[in-house]
């Protein structure tokens, strides 16, 4: 059986040495999480993954969901239990404010927890994972009534969330929805029509299911112009708080699905379901947003999260698996062959996703920091370099880490060979489990045309251009460091593709937006790589002081360094191709009549 | 329901126009295939495909194969009749020769059929796939008796073959196994051991199974140097041919995989099953070469006939689902939303499997074009020659074409959005399906290292120099060419790069083995990529000629001008990144301790 270890050591080493977490404790609930309280937090959240979700993530997956002829729906074994003991121990709310039952600690700890969870039991962290994203929109856009109603259950686990966006016909152009919401004359409204590929749409983990609808309110203008957002709880909520009666909302199907089988995801039916409105009548999309910002940075963790916990068991498996002899001969004379990890090509594998896994990790809680700075910092131009911060990564976030994630997932399942291929190995798992982040919140396509299309030309590109400077600042201020060579040079030479591909579209796309349409995913791995790059410098700041100061350190830091010069040396030089292929334009890639397909 | 369309029309004009398959009348075989007989083999093949193999597909997937408590496995219902269509329409004898009951016909044309039933129905296509590497190995090493006692039965299609290699302990690493074989004292021997990852090992599809299988004999030298081939009906044979008693050999269970569910992956039990020799004793891995190399450019072609049938799917999405509206103005002003086609992303992503589908058809058509040669010719230098090509390609087909064939099946999919992840639309199962191809018959890495280790430096690099010289001749002799300007331009810079490469192993290797080892994979990716880009511009030549010279063509012509612009322009170019990595060696890839993982 596949078996996990949270990263603890590492978080704990990126938050203190490279990110200057502690730095930050003038915003609010900082100053709680000292640095005894941040790692008894990752410990424990680490042990809670390790023992009791990371056990029922095979058997999960084989077992998967079943939906009852009644509509109800069943999850694995095992499930609501670890489900409850999550709750319990108080994690769904671990960035809540203290008025809703939350601890108020930072975002940047959730996230954290949040890499565990995914790594441990994807299909299972995805149920508290979205309550924490309705939690997050409600507390933006919901009325203090709503509030009150429903965020302290849900913080403390006993009612659950959901986002129903999708339709049959309509997944990324929400404009195209036909679900209608006629008023009440109560205040409520009545919801009718069918949603799809809604996650945890129905379960057997909480009493009540929260779900947050888009809808149209009957005669609102056409496309997403005309949407608003609703709270549509499973069971109607009596005025003293308890659950009251069955609301019209069910769930029709569950779908067969390539992974996340622990996922029950859902046709829903709603059939004039009572709803209320949240935030404003036709600004729904921009409610949801709040929800979708917060869950694409959670997806991309989810990325981060499979390439870690397959990496872990190919690595177990690499030292494990005897299979022919290294090439500079024997190394376990003693056995009838070496283990497979001596292997150069194996090896590289594996440096690959590891020096992939380590960056990555650094860039989620970097971003995740910003979040935080957004919601709780007083300085309002702090607040705006942060939250254009967030806008810039959270495509890239979303989008590398996730499509990364994949492949790393796929590579490790190739270490195992042919076991690598059948189910009880778990290896197969991590790749179809991973396969979903690229797709759903947004499928990594959009990400890209986000990130050029609106988060690029924002401000007059303000959040790039202050992205530019930071690194070419960093690259400046490091150029006499011997130390620093391997990184600060690799890194130029790919801030320089940045910026070639930056001011390509400038003079390219504004003209002819195919250009930048053609070029944008080739774009968003480009920004990609070269935020991974700047992370990797100042990982090996942190580590080459942290080597020299500290005995016991030395090993572990003089392993990051040596991870992240491969990453140098043989994964940023991809910003080259990613340029080359920017510049070519759209012209050959729109040039054939549709009719030539 | 996904849908197939065999490519029937493009296989033709790459025989025909790119290869020269005509100039080759006077090997045994070719001149019976007359350009009327080809073009007849090939719609046939293809309707068979499209008709026949397609439709069981998804239901294939779906139920999968069943083991009953005797040992004996059902596979998805329709299989059977769909195998016996197969059968009796002579598709497994299409190039055997004739005195064994087929119809020896080129094996080119057989290599374009496997496409087609690859596409259609992978899992199907494997149980007469495994029967013709089987028929392959025997042809060359059964003894006369073997031949005519097992290969009329399986080229009819009445006794199916498969290969028994691989053990609980050793999959890459032969010189392992375990599997023992003691004289009878008869002629024939008793094998004893267990067998995984069998695929065909128990069915219901024929009245026989001939098992290959690699066991040592009692007191043979430990190591690759002891094992030899036999063969082990499960049936015996009785004199007159008919079938027998019950051999001791039997199914102890089957995987449960990832995808090719249709097909049976057998745990195969020998208890003293009597089997007989193949060829000389210990010199079974040789044997079992002939058979492995068919096999190997059999997957690759396996990985083609994925990426090709979800590329299909893909556009057929592309075309109907309404989302959004191109960027630059609304294409199909009269619907809701413009088809995803006219996005630029979308479109990328459908040229980018487009352009490598293509080039990739007419490598695999020309390898085994080169198969042919080296079994048919008389000029012992043109079959020298062959051979060479055939050696240095094998595993870049193998290699190459899977793991990009694989990459296509999730960028198909990923253009349905969450459909893409349901089971019903069938692309999730493209993806599952293609997976295995980066696995089975020597996993990618060993392709690598084979390629590297093996294939480069046999005969001084004889092979290598001969296909650099192709390529550079071919680049000078259209210099002058305005319309090949934009392919041998490109393809120069490539050509570069992997002379480079060649060059860097040459005086980097040698003294540090490990340097070929980290570089492998990098090395035969951009040895696939020239390859690739040589087709194309070869396809390019042929194309302008008959757009010109062709009534009819034209339109047609020029979508495969554009095509490979784009694989010039976008694609080509990595071979760069490839060579940097190279050139990076070993020396980081390897720095680490293995305590440090």
């Amino acid at each position: 059986m596949p078996s996990y270890r949270a990263p603890v050591e590492d978080v704990l080493f990126l938050l203190n040495d490279v990110l200057g977490f502690h730095r930050h404790d003038n915003l609010a609930g900082f100053a709680d999480a000292s640095p005894d309280v941040v790692e008894a937090v990752l410990s424990e959240g680490g042990k809670l993954a390790e023992e009791l979700l990371a056990p029922l993530n095979l058997s999960g997956d084989h077992e998967g969901c079943t939906r009852h002829a009644d509509g109800s729906v069943t999850t694995p074994k095992g499930f609501k239990a670890a489900y409850d003991a999550y709750s319990a121990g108080g994690w769904m709310g671990l960035s809540v404010p203290e008025e809703f039952g939350g601890q108020g600690l930072p975002q940047t700890l959730n996230t954290a927890i949040q890499e565990f969870a995914s790594s441990a039991n994807l299909a299972l962290a995805m149920y508290p994972g979205l309550t924490q994203g309705a939690v997050a929109a409600l507390l933006v856009h919901g009325s203090d009534e709503q509030k009150k109603t429903y965020l302290p259950k849900m913080v403390e686990g006993a009612w659950t969330g959901t986002m129903n966006l999708t339709e049959p016909h309509c997944g990324t152009d929400l404009g195209l929805l036909k679900t209608k919401a006629v008023p009440n004359g109560d205040g409520s409204y009545a919801l009718t029509g069918t949603k799809i590929f809604i996650s945890a749409g129905e379960h057997d983990l909480s009493e009540n299911i929260v779900h947050l609808v888009i809808a149209r309110i009957e005669g609102a203008p056409a496309g997403t112009k005309g949407i608003s957002l609703f709270v549509v709880p499973k069971f109607l909520v009596n005025a003293d708080g308890s659950v009251g009666e069955r609301n019209g909302v069910s769930c029709g199907s569950i779908e067969h699905k390539m992974g996340i089988h622990g996922n029950s995801t859902c046709v829903m039916n709603y059939d004039g379901a009572k709803g209320w409105l949240v935030g404003e009548a036709n600004r729904g999309l921009n409610a949801m947003f709040v929800m979708m910002n917060e869950a694409r940075l959670a997806v991309g963790v989810q990325g981060l999260g499979q390439s870690e916990v397959a990496y872990q068991n190919a690595v177990a498996y690499a030292k494990d698996r005897l299979q022919g002899r290294a090439l500079t001969g024997a190394k376990a004379p003693d056995k009838a062959a070496d283990p497979i990890i001596v292997h150069a090509d194996v090896r590289r594998t594996l440096m690959q996703i590891r020096a992939f896994n380590e960056a990555a990790r650094a860039l989620v809680l970097w971003t995740a920091l910003q979040a935080d700075i957004v919601h709780r910092s007083q300085d309002a131009k702090e607040r705006q370099a942060a939250d254009d911060h967030m806008g810039l990564m959270t495509p890239v976030v979303k989008g590398v880490l996730t499509d990364k994630g994949f492949d790393n997932a796929v590579a490790a399942q190739q270490m195992f060979g042919g076991h690598g291929y059948i189910e009880e190995w778990g290896m197969s798992q991590f790749v179809r489990d991973a396969r979903i982040a690229m797709i759903y919140e947004g499928a990594n396509g959009i990400q890209a045309m986000d990130l050029i299309g609106r988060k690029l030309p924002k401000d007059g590109g303000r959040a790039m251009m202050t992205f530019l400077g930071e690194v070419q600042t960093f690259i400046k201020d490091h150029d006499e460091d011997e130390t620093l060579k391997a990184f600060t040079g690799p890194l130029q030479a790919a801030l320089n593709d940045l910026q070639g591909a930056t001011m390509w579209f400038m003079q390219n796309a504004m003209a002819k937006p195919d250009n930048a349409g053609a070029g944008a995913t080739d774009y968003m791995h480009l920004l990609g790589l070269v935020a991974l790059g700047y992370m990797w410098a100042r990982i090996a700041k942190a580590a080459a002081a942290k080597k020299q100061a500290e005995n016991g350190a030395a090993e572990r830091m003089e392993a990051k360094l040596v991870t992240g010069r491969f990453f140098m040396e043989r994964m940023l030089p991809e910003t080259a191709v990613r340029l080359t292929r920017i510049k070519a334009g759209a012209e050959t890639t729109m040039a054939l009549p549709v009719e030539a397909f």
